[in-house]
């Protein structure tokens, strides 16, 4: 089934202890797209300048996407430049250039009204409300946050969160919105705020998912973690929580029927793509992958985890 | 088959969110021998003061631990007051009294030589070597070890090392000892120093095994990753490593033959043990448990991490 993704697409300029990329092509709904791309029919909505070519697009074609809801305008796309030269698992960012984000409007086109799953990736959630009112019967709608919009948009970010089924957040992100150190805590918190399903991302040591409590708090039954891979070198962090979450509702959207079982696979998946992402700047290893590549990471995911 | 360990018997007084305990029944052995008690016959060796008394033997005792290498001696036990009341994973030491330790003269009682196990809890390398020299026939040697024995007394912990099948750390020391903050990187330079197994804790994200290696680094294939329970509260992390310790090896120590699902299961139980030892202040949980409870848990570990 298909996916319409709205999200940024962009340009990073990257510093890692590997190296340095300037100006590649990034933003999550690049990377959300690309991982999505291995399991489902994509969609994008977003917003590019100028900058924004044949060259890019067809990243996009190649992993048929469809990307006629990418509007061009005048003027420049989103640019980020950050780095991680210190700690892998958290960006520093040195520059934001909203550019032509800075007005955008999503529009949702025609052709795309029949998704049944909807990414709202991590934008302005005064955007992600409005995509997820122009398609109100989709029926399974995921989204991302960022500490920014936890920080100083909680009140637009909650209306949001009424509207999700399942949310997508890093550790961090999750005790901030929770206002509670405690993991589980924190994930029974947040979501009381909307989500049924939760997934708390932790970098190098996985990820856990949450679906709905009992009121006894015996929640462990509801609770799956799914490891990352030890890597010998991550090159580069950018887009491995999209990547994560491409790869996770990517399958979710493969499948008919979503059972426990269901999102148990997808949590792998999730991690999958989100360890195939690190290994080489931006979205490289997601463009020159295969899904032969992708079942044999699965099975070593398996392998890593399974008692026999 | 029998497991000897050499360690701390210890006081401590333990400041966390949830309260304070003082001088509690602590230390490295105490916590280890109560968690292997429940798979395998355990042998502690150890020396305490006149302070430790009948009430102390008793809770040994009722475990069916071999207390007969506890050396009483003139003077107060080893004595430790930390507290979490900042960060639960990390304990912050106010006081240490190294007390009856300080002369610590680790002598093997005849009962104990026919010991096949053997674990190196966590105090001096210097005394952990003399007592793995005692021992030279055992089957499997592991160990742990901690930040201070790695910054100070690094020539003597590696000549222990080179006596070690397992050893246990943590990230941080891992990282500390590698001199490397890859995992992976570090775990490998870990195991060219001796121990051919490693287990690195990752706290509340659980554990991860290593295995020997293969000269292409293609080492994911050797590689395991038992969760940590995500717990509602976490009352007193004191002793969670030596009680993973004592899961882990006990349960080896119960298996006819070590194979790698065998080490895969011992991780498990590892992680089972150090999620109950957190659940109350000191040895409380360890004292009151049941092997049933343990069964039920390890099912919970299954299902918290098994795709069907």
């Amino acid at each position: 089934m298909a996916i319409t993704v709205v999200g940024s697409v962009a340009y990073d300029t990257i510093e890692t202890p590997a190296g340095r990329r300037d100006r590649c092509l990034g933003g999550a709904a690049t990377y959300f797209s690309l991982a999505a791309s291995f399991f489902s029919h994509v969609r994008v909505i977003a917003v590019v300048g100028q900058d924004f070519g044949p060259e890019q697009e067809a990243v996009f074609k190649a992993r048929g996407i469809d990307t006629r809801g990418i509007e061009h305008t005048a003027g420049k796309s989103f640019f980020w430049r950050g780095s991680y030269l210190e700690n892998l698992n958290e960006a520093k960012t040195h520059e934001t250039e909203l550019n032509v984000f800075a007005a955008f409007q999503p529009k949702i086109p025609e052709a795309y009204r029949d998704s049944e799953f909807l990414f709202l990736a991590n934008i302005d959630p005064v955007l992600q409300k409005r995509v997820r009112e122009q398609m109100p019967d989709v029926k399974l709608v995921a989204g991302d946050t960022m500490n920014y919009w936890i920080k100083d948009h909680r009140a637009a970010l909650l209306e949001v969160l009424k509207g999700l089924d399942v949310l997508l957040i890093n550790d961090t992100e999750a005790r901030m919105l929770a206002g509670n150190n405690n993991l589980l805590l924190a994930a029974r918190a947040v979501m009381a705020m909307g989500p049924r399903f939760l997934v708390i991302k932790h970098g190098e040591y996985g990820a856990t998912y949450f679906s709905s409590f009992d009121p006894q708090g015996k929640s462990a039954e509801h609770c799956f973690r799914a490891p990352a891979l030890p890597l010998e070198a991550v090159v580069d962090p950018t887009g491995a929580g999209d990547s994560f979450a491409g790869g996770f509702f990517g399958y979710l959207a493969s499948q008919g029927k979503l059972t426990a079982a269901t999102f148990r696979r997808a949590m792998f998946y999730g991690s999958v793509m989100g360890s195939f992402a690190v290994e080489k700047f931006g979205t490289e290893r997601l463009q020159q992958l295969s899904r032969e590549e992708i079942d044999v990471r699965f099975d070593l995911f398996r392998e890593l985890t399974h008692l026999d």
